[in-house]
């Protein structure tokens, strides 16, 4: 057991806090001779970096990530050098580079409502005032790394995210494509949405609020099988690894919660054979009944909540039981869930990663 | 790691499939020295049994739970006896009575859409076809005993849960009244809902259909403090245990889905005093921040699927390529939602018994 | 984690105490479509069962092993059926039949030196007083049932057994002769020493006396490349298993202690080429090198302690603080060694069973 | 699940090679609020560095550790400055720097006798051909650094570790003294035997040969009631973390081996009152019964097998099946069980703090 681990086989342990000199994980059970390039990793670590879109934090972090084991030859041998897993546990570091501590100070010791502050004190009795330490978003990084090497494990399955509802805008479904994911600051998939989207935006940023989302996430060849009952269901893990994101209220596979409303003959994923395969008329299920994958689509989706951090003053006590009020000034995202893209991401491929090897382990499939 | 068990601390293994001789369940980790009677598991086995309303499966099983070990003095002593946990893991273990596997017969070997069949077969190559095996509900009965268990572990925690939704029909929030829950077939805390869904269900039935619910379970008077950074989160814990009960398609905390159409200012737990305690003005966070519990009542809803075996046919194939129609003829529920009510709170029970073994681990509170 | 767990990937949980109602344990993650027969698992179990030689306790146990979930067709079939495991988790219960919990009223609450009676009461408060409750050398039974399940999924590995000294008395290494540990109530490859040791035995129980035991493992068959650094290594693991049986107070690898007296050169094991096939000049290594299996025979040595319930009074104090004298009257094996044998080669079975599958899991291997 | 994962609530997962840029490891479930300096960390981290005398391993590392989280104020602050555990986890990085990977080409792909080349290669299809690359002791820098911490949480208990062989050559017991093993280059605790010991190896390396070791452990202060049956057995966690240092071939807990040897009226530690307070007359069990802690210092002892790296001639085979012979000419001890000692001490800690947590989760004993 471990506070700070996830997966089984493929287990990932993450450390470091916000505004600490870095930030890091280690992967341990990687296949040994997978070959990529830091590229690779970089790639999905610049898609969730601040500072890169008008709408994401101002904080400037490059988001280098170093390899300091699991690899061969030594990861310090450049970019474009092919590594290839040993077998060994994997260790990424990513240093702060745009740390500000002092930023925190002016919060007086209030408990910024919505955040970990109140709760952290509660359970730790001490706690790291600068940028919520350990509970920032900023270990999201190290997700996103993880799951870069995730993907390696798995590499006929394809995984993307989108975002389908930026505050109570949601978009078209009818015109999904998800090229425009790669198109505009929002990994919006409906061209019509992204402006809309941006006005709504610019309007709540200058009024000092902030607004949720929700966030799909597909896994497109996922073979039939993985998962396992009854505790170790491919749902349940994907349930807790979507949950455990910053500011995730929500989660739901396939038809969610639109399942409860339908009858039982409209739910059903119908089956056909089309040559020697199986065939579904529809995927309200979300690839995954019983807690084991269909072979459809694992479809996820998460609602997150509003930034809690907003220049809007809103009402709190310290830890000395006193009342006042709090309004945040710091470098912050006015939608959280956008940058939550590519974490999500990230989560579906640990866990699709993590299920593959379980399942090869107790049935041999290759 | 285990495919079966559940929990890390307070750590429950089951076992069984539903046309077998029995099912049961280990329950690891209690703290020794805490006294019950068998009639206090027995009480929330009874909630879950079928059988008992005609709302419900018509399968008649006693559900009688043997404790088999970890109590003192023996369990073979009778309902009444006072039983003291020893600390040693404590195994539970109910007879199957009224299994009839010869119902499956008809089914011809074709997989029934929205059951785990075609997946099981696709991962083990071989499948228990009497009434799903491993992947039937009836597995909850365990949990529920487990979650007997697993209050007496936070006796001052009052855990309840209730159906919010039956199919389309929501109840209305106004009328909520927790003891009406005990007087209804349906868990449904909406006295005026409660006719409009007996009518409801009973019509599906007539035509042959089902339909899905929303449970809704509250847990009150659980500690700030419990849960932990950053794979340990509560919600996280919270949202696997929901998410693998069978059917279920989505899970959410406190505002939920909801929070994600919120700004910032308007889903923020506005914080004050009162006497030396820290009020929150409302709960939108649903008792849960940064996978941590505030103090206020832990809010979980899940959205349950409608049942899949139903009269109506359905096209589907078998493991030979064939297709073919199935109708499914045994004794289900129309609503599996409404037994799935005891059966999130023996999950909120579980989790949270875990949690705050976990918690005095790390930190020693009592 | 779990306290009463073994194994990661084969998992095993037992339950059950030595004078309650059974004895059990769920095994999870057997890959499915092993097949096998109920005296396969008997067979092993007739090995440890007491009462079956005069050198071991007089407790008539049948041991009849009963498997409840996981296999199809339903064990409840008779003995000679093949069964299948569905890989859903395997339950077996074993009923205690000839529990006496009155043997132990007239030691008066006094602790049993060498006994876990005191640290029970330590660590719980509370203890099951009736042949040592939990701590009873019974619960290995179940071991060995699920160590038969085991070998099912290495069956390319041949496990054996054998006592090399009782008490004071070595075998000696020149008579090995693997047939003869099934001719004699010892388990002594050595025929010579067996007569010696049948008199030596009689002799100590004439006395009131118990003596000690030293079991070795060889395990036949096993690939290299199972294990896994840092901390999952196989001998590591198999310190764990052998330590963690009643009694046993020290484990050896290989030339174990003595390598420790040797020089480098000499305790090398030199490699050469017999064919496309590497082969050692020696096993000091004993099968393991690294944490990692090498292809030789695997070879383990445990020493088990004298019996510590004896006739001979012993000095003691009980949970008041009085001093006192205890001696033991129950039916106790003179040397609990001898019914170690089947044990160990169980505990070789599950940790090899366990590494074979985390092998496969990350790298493939077949 | 974890290869690289040590431990369960107090949860340390290491990573680095013996050539690569770094080595480290993060050190999960610290109590939070615990008080050290980082000259805590490093004063054991210099008891088992390299170079610091003529009998170990010539290799100049400084072993400075840093550390990168889970404390305030940041580490970076300076060595002198209070650190305090915030109850996030604790990463901790160490450079290397005088890695020479070069070394290692003159053994022209042929593996080392002893060494986990072999398997390596083996098991995962590629090896660190530099300085055994995760298989190198270097990795036990990491584990005595955990075990720093690890102490913090059980400020009462005192671990000591001692050189009670070297090679043939075992100490005098009669002349025992724990100040000793500070005074000289081997923890050797009998004065008598150092200058002796300094010629044997002195000798040895002359003849390019090496020499094993036997190290003891003792932990003063342990409470009774640490471990749980009957797979969280303290001393079978002892087992693993012992047999889990690189080179150890044998464990034993208290009378180990000679125990087989004893009559049970012989090995039974007897008990009486001292005041309020149980006393033992002797204490062969070495602190564990039953898996379970008595109260008496906990005695571990473990061999360790000749350093397999040595100038003479060992008969080898390569990758391609080709014969040769390997003689290692890099920079290493003589006799590997000296530095085994802080090492050892280190997983006493750990194991013993991890169980102190378990068994305050379960007992809520403080």
């Amino acid at each position: 057991m471990s506070h700070n681990s996830f997966g089984h086989l493929l287990r990932v342990t993450t450390w470091g806090e916000s505004h600490g000199p870095a930030i890091g994980g280690v992967v341990d059970g990687m296949p040994p001779r997978i070959s990529f390039r830091l590229t690779h990793v970089q790639k999905y670590l610049d898609q969730r970096r601040p500072g890169a879109s008008k709408f994401t934090s101002q904080r400037r972090e490059a988001d280098k990530v170093r390899i300091l084991s699991g690899v061969l030859p030594r990861a310090d041998s450049g970019d474009d050098v092919e590594l290839t897993t040993t077998g060994t546990p994997v260790s990424m570091l990513i240093e702060n580079v745009d740390a500000r501590p002092k930023d925190y100070e002016s919060l007086g010791g209030f408990y910024r409502p919505g955040h970990a502050d109140h709760v952290y004190q509660a359970k730790y009795g001490i706690r790291d005032v600068s940028g919520s330490g350990r509970a920032s978003a900023r270990e999201t990084a190290v997700r996103v790394a993880a799951g870069a090497l995730a993907r390696l494990v798995i590499p006929s399955v394809k995984i993307r995210g989108a975002l389908v509802a930026l505050g109570e805008n949601e978009i078209n479904r009818g015109n999904w494509d998800w090229k425009e994911t790669e198109n505009n600051d929002f990994w919006c998939p409906d061209i019509e949405s992204v402006s809309l989207w941006e006005d709504y935006l610019k309007g709540l940023r200058k009024e000092g609020s902030s607004c949720g989302a929700v966030v799909e996430v597909h896994a497109q060849g996922v073979p039939a099988g993985l998962g396992a009952p009854i505790y170790g269901k491919l749902d349940a893990d994907l349930a807790s690894a979507m949950m455990g994101i910053n500011a995730v209220k929500g989660v739901e596979i396939g038809a969610g919660f639109s399942a409860a409303k339908r009858r039982g003959e409209d739910n059903a994923d119908q089956m056909r054979m089309e040559g020697d395969r199986i065939r579904f008329d529809s995927n309200h299920s979300g690839g995954v009944n019983g807690g084991i994958s269909t072979g459809q689509d694992v479809v996820v989706r998460f609602a997150v909540k509003p930034t809690s951090s907003i220049p809007t003053a809103l009402k709190s006590v310290d830890g000395e039981g006193r009342e006042g009020e709090v309004s945040t000034k710091g470098r912050h995202d006015p939608c959280v869930g956008i940058r939550a893209v590519p974490v999500g991401e990230a989560m579906m491929a640990l866990v699709l990663a993590d299920h593959y090897l379980r399942h090869r382990a107790q049935t041999g499939a290759a």
